[in-house]
């Protein structure tokens, strides 16, 4: 006779959750449905070739130990790959300062469990990443918004008052949700203020290899390399699928990342380690980069160019020189978490802004992801969103 | 100017920490060693023929999908793969009361942050996985011992007294690290125990499968399905470098177990799922396993005969049945985490029984796994460890 279990959830999980992510994931999947709302990226910008060629290599050359346990740090030629493609970017990087995570997500979760205790403050910019946001949010911090102006995060104004946080949480290249990127005098400034206020910086840079005509400014960790800890990942440039991202940082705080991670998962997968380390390590990697930065290039103009097409006069966007995203901004009367639903009755989809913002009631921003859809579509997508905006008005 | 920053570690990982599996891992890995330390399984044991054909298959039909983003859940034909399997073992299972993790340690973090608030209490077998302590102590809990006798956990004396804890967790099958099974019938009344007493259990079988001459009685799952999250792994069977684990349980507790994964790692690697997926799907995995138990069988069974050739009699060891493990009782007076030092400095290496402890002075116990070292090597480092022990009576 089985009688229904009591079941007592930890405080972290009693609360209410939302799963917006999940959800959209969902819509996203529907196939009648023009999804700007994924982040996910084009296959066509995966490597497959070169992947299929170096698993093939790897299972033949070195299969036993490619399947077999690993080190938590994470493979030596992984590290070694991911420690040139730092240095050659600018910031002089060894393998012992670099940590392999399945997924930049998870360097988000470890990093919050390392600094954070419950009512910790973590500064974020507003709005942030939402995946980093709920990560954050399983260690109970309190959240305090960094200075900004339209350009984004002002460290002009940073100041003694934001002092004592356990980090600042930072995404200056084509961010997401905004798609801004801070200028080199921005990027410079905020190194010097976290020197000042002896604060680290978590900079986040997913997309930074995703630029259109010139390479963004170089990345923060180039100015407070010792404060800094950068998380980069392999899922734009390579493949999602292999869930490998990398945390690049002094290498005391890299060891307590490892102990953590140990307790955790054990390590990243050996052989998705493997067959990366092997893309990058031939140099296919770099060969296959300029394809991926064409392909969204040309997405992202296209995007731009329906909007300057088809919006109303009162809906504003970012101009985006790279990334994945473009964030939109409608009139105050609008609320884009209402206006999601019926977009997605109307087979169009995006993300409504709410999520994205820690703090604040902001109803009126969406965030838009050109990534998955091809050119025709963008333009037939835009145009229906466009229409039911115009119906708002 | 860079100066020396504050770090500010949260308390999780502020107080002292023992990396002892880290120290072992890295013992092992010492050729000149024959180590009886790691729970590394011998790569004679992977499917690596199979994995490589699937690889191929996987990238050749569907290379886009399989270097995608998937769902927190898991791939859909690896949780029908995983359902028919633990089905096939007489656990009625479907795919979605499967959860994919990026290897069991993943399951046991996930579960006690599901689970365990400060100062929360947690059953445990005393010696239980060390691995498993590690990963709920993330989530400061207060850990109370199981009943035992000496064949292990005796659920006859579970009364009212244990009521109120988050979970039970235990290892019936093979468990590391005694390598003690659960009868049949103590799995049962472990069950009727569970639901008289509203108690969560937690079944972690790694090794089930492990079996020498006939399969261990059926899982604790079959017992008290409601009220059992029962973990299994891919990596005994097929390769831990794939890094898969699975949480089987009711519906209603995975949702909570996806959400909370989605924002450590969104998902684990859709790649390594997909050939996982099809070796299961095709039958090869059932077809490679006789192989793994014959090597286990072969090198259990050759360590068994060396420790009663040459062991002191003041020794004992358990008379395992399957899976990696025997573990070793010395003299009160011997101390096997000083015996280590020793034995390492003579090239034979065991991990001590300390850490396996959750409460409680053991200090006279010890680890032997068989299964990374060849049966002439094990003769010779039971002996050479034997030499060692019978030198401090």
């Amino acid at each position: 006779m089985s009688t229904k279990p009591t079941v007592q959830y930890s405080r972290l999980m009693s609360g209410p959750q939302d799963s917006i992510i999940r959800e959209l994931l969902e819509l996203a999947a529907r196939p009648e449905v023009i999804s700007f709302a994924g982040g996910i990226p084009s296959p066509e910008g995966f490597a497959i070739d070169e992947i299929a060629q170096a698993t093939q290599y790897v299972i033949q050359t070195e299969g036993a130990r490619a399947l077999q346990y690993s080190s938590t740090e994470g493979e030596p030629e992984l590290r070694q790959a991911i420690a040139e493609f730092e240095t050659s970017h600018g910031v002089e990087t060894s393998p012992e300062e670099v940590q392999i995570v399945s997924g930049s997500q998870q360097a988000l979760d470890l990093i919050a469990r390392l600094f954070v205790d419950e009512g910790s403050t973590i500064l974020v910019e507003n709005p942030t990443y939402m995946g980093a946001l709920m990560a954050f949010k399983n260690c109970a911090p309190k959240f305090e918004l960094l200075p900004a102006d339209d350009l984004g995060l002002n460290p002009a104004e940073l100041d003694a008052s934001y002092k004592g946080a356990r980090f600042a949480y930072v995404m200056p290249t084509y961010a997401n949700p905004t798609g801004l990127t801070m200028s080199e005098e921005r990027r410079k400034l905020l190194a010097q203020k976290a020197r000042e206020l002896d604060l680290w910086l978590v900079e986040d840079d997913p997309y930074g290899e995703l630029w259109y005509e010139k390479r963004a400014p170089k990345s923060l960790r180039a100015w407070a390399p010792e404060r800094t800890l950068r998380l980069g990942t392999l899922s734009k440039i390579l493949s999602p699928g292999l869930r490998l991202g990398y945390i690049c940082g002094p290498r005391e705080i890299l060891d307590k990342v490892s102990l953590l991670k140990q307790s955790v998962d054990l390590h990243t997968s050996t052989f998705t380690q493997k067959i990366a380390a092997r893309v990058m390590l031939t140099g296919q990697l770099q060969a296959h980069l300029p394809k991926v930065r064409a392909l969204y290039r040309r997405q992202g103009t296209a995007m731009l160019e329906a909007l300057q097409e088809f919006m109303p006069e009162c809906v504003t966007w970012t101009q985006v020189e790279g990334g994945m995203f473009i964030w939109m901004t409608l009139p105050e009367s609008i609320n884009t978490t209402e206006l999601m639903r019926e977009a997605v009755a109307n087979n169009v989809a995006f993300v409504p802004g709410a999520p994205f913002y820690a703090l604040g009631n902001n109803h009126n921003h969406l965030r838009l992801s050109f990534v998955t859809v091809p050119v025709p579509k963008i333009r037939e997508g835009i145009e229906r969103l466009a229409q039911l905006i115009a119906s708002k008005l």
